[in-house]
């Protein structure tokens, strides 16, 4: 009997704000396995505003997402066949399966699917807090923020799967933590759920000004170290707050990810404050995994470390799950519950 | 018989472009040493972009000037009296004596006024080349691009002091160096005299988009380094050009110095290609300056690093020699001759 596979394709590149339309759904044979090759079945696929950028063709640190293949993506599922001596069924693994039901996985290549200990840590956690969004977090928060205790650290997108990661693993650090977020429930949760010391709505400050006048409220000495994931103006507020040798980590500018200019208002700050702001993608520094994942995992299986998940059910909502989360109509990380 | 000292004062501040209005000779008698005292008689003052900012009341790095007080500067000169057993009557010395014919300095204090020797390097290198200009060169481009053979490395205010030492470091270093500057006089200078592989002039291009294309053909490999002294289309114009991993020491933007708005066009940029901006003030990193002064030292003494001076006569011709190098009619380092 052939199981059937249902994949989500990238139909068509959006020219401005993406669609559902960009997506397209189809419904494929699972292939035979061949030696060394394991079949998975995800239980949920993770969305992530990478993502975005992967969909155009301009020029950016990674290759566009092929248009008619299987949108790429983060996976967590159970190995159901295996002809593959390092993997058995009943397994549980992580990899990069993209947004489809069942993955045929080369395992023998070192690095695409990990086995994982589900006993202390669920399994969805391995594509958020224990996975690459806290990797994330942790990568800019300790090697490019560096944080003393007593210093104060912004980040924005601060409900999201990363920004819920900076704060804590900040907090841990004997910082003060200011996150910004859109909306009252976003902040009231970072705050109240995430322990961040204050949560600036951003939608309730009409321009940089008034979110600076915000920013200097709730950083009362100023700001040492900002986690980016947005741009724009809160780049700009943000800055305007910015301490002597304060460090920036550069990790999204989600504000432009549609193609809207979003100019740094105010570049001389830079060097006025001797900053210093370094762009990074966590894909090109696995060698700090091991050392991010031990931290994260062990506040994970001991409670210390919350997060929130949304998750969409079913391959078919993907879409619409992923457009969502541009719009950061999620709390905590993007699932696609599919088991 | 007492001597008199001729003084330039800071009389008032620039609400936008600083006037010669700005300033105010005085004519003060030099007062009797106290013990520790050394009165410096001036040969050269340095005139150097930074002053601009001084001359302002916002925040900036540094305290503003004082109104009413002598403008402060770098200076050389000789010891003509001394009540302090380090100096004696003859010495050579590099201070930061003002805009001032004579400066009494208590030279007690370790670090105020430093003894050079001319045998194989003029006194007035010591204000450019083998000073402050210099160091400021070799710590941004060694420590904040740390370049490597065969990387391109781009400098703005390729003809200035800090710049024409940007480009021959960086050539020593096995780099690509590509100036940009202001005229075809200067370019011409910068690659002739100075050994640049190529120099931009800005003035023959209208936007960053017409810069970016020069930059292109200059730089066909693109760029790894960028020592930023200007801002504005000159900043945009090199990021559009930026490799991977490619870093920015950002040491003046004369831009904006009066004000004006330069914004960075497009930050998104610092994460698509991973860069690293930093900025910097060199007096702040004093560790650096014995192992730069020494590569500094060697490297014109032996006759292989190149520098032009544009020399003003008298006291008197210091504001307008401060005022054209803010608008870059000096070509390499800015003086004033006093003796």
């Amino acid at each position: 009997m052939t199981t059937m596979n249902r994949q989500i394709l990238l139909a068509s590149r959006p020219t401005a704000e993406p669609t559902a339309d960009n997506f397209r759904l189809v419904e494929t044979p699972v292939p035979e396995l061949a030696d060394g090759q394991v079949l998975v079945r995800h239980h949920f696929l993770s969305l992530d505003p990478y993502m975005r950028g992967r969909m155009s063709e301009s020029k950016s640190y990674a290759q566009p997402q092929p248009l008619n293949e299987v949108m790429i993506g983060g996976t967590v599922g159970e190995v159901v066949a295996s002809k593959n001596g390092h993997f058995k069924v009943g397994d549980q693994v992580v990899g990069m399966g993209g947004w489809q039901e069942y993955a045929v996985v080369n395992a023998d290549q070192r690095g695409v699917l990990q086995k994982v200990d589900t006993t202390h840590i669920p399994l969805s956690a391995y594509l958020g807090a224990v996975g690459m969004p806290g990797v994330t977090a942790w990568y800019g928060l300790v090697k490019i923020i560096n944080p003393k205790a007593g210093e104060t650290i912004v980040v924005s997108a601060a409900s999201g799967a990363v920004g819920g990661a900076v704060g804590q693993l900040a907090k841990a650090r004997g910082c003060r933590v200011v996150g910004i977020a859109g909306g009252p429930q976003k902040c009231a949760q970072v705050v109240e759920e995430l322990g961040f010391d204050a949560c600036i709505d951003y939608k309730a400050h009409g321009d940089a000004k008034a979110l600076s006048k915000a920013l200097k409220e709730a950083c009362p000495n100023g700001i040492d170290g900002y986690f980016e994931n947005v741009g724009g103006m809160i780049l700009d507020a943000v800055m305007s707050r910015a301490n002597a040798f304060s460090r920036i980590a550069m990790c999204g500018m989600i504000a432009g990810y549609n193609g809207e200019p979003i100019p740094m208002a105010a570049p001389q700050l830079i060097l006025v404050n001797r900053m210093k702001i370094e762009g990074f993608i966590v894909s090109e520094h696995m060698d700090v995994w091991p050392d991010a994942l031990k931290e994260l995992g062990m506040l994970v299986a001991s409670g210390k470390f919350k997060y929130r998940e949304t998750v969409a059910e079913g391959l078919a909502a993907a879409p619409e799950a992923f457009l969502g989360l541009l719009k950061g109509r999620n709390f905590g990380k993007q699932l696609v519950k599919l088991v």
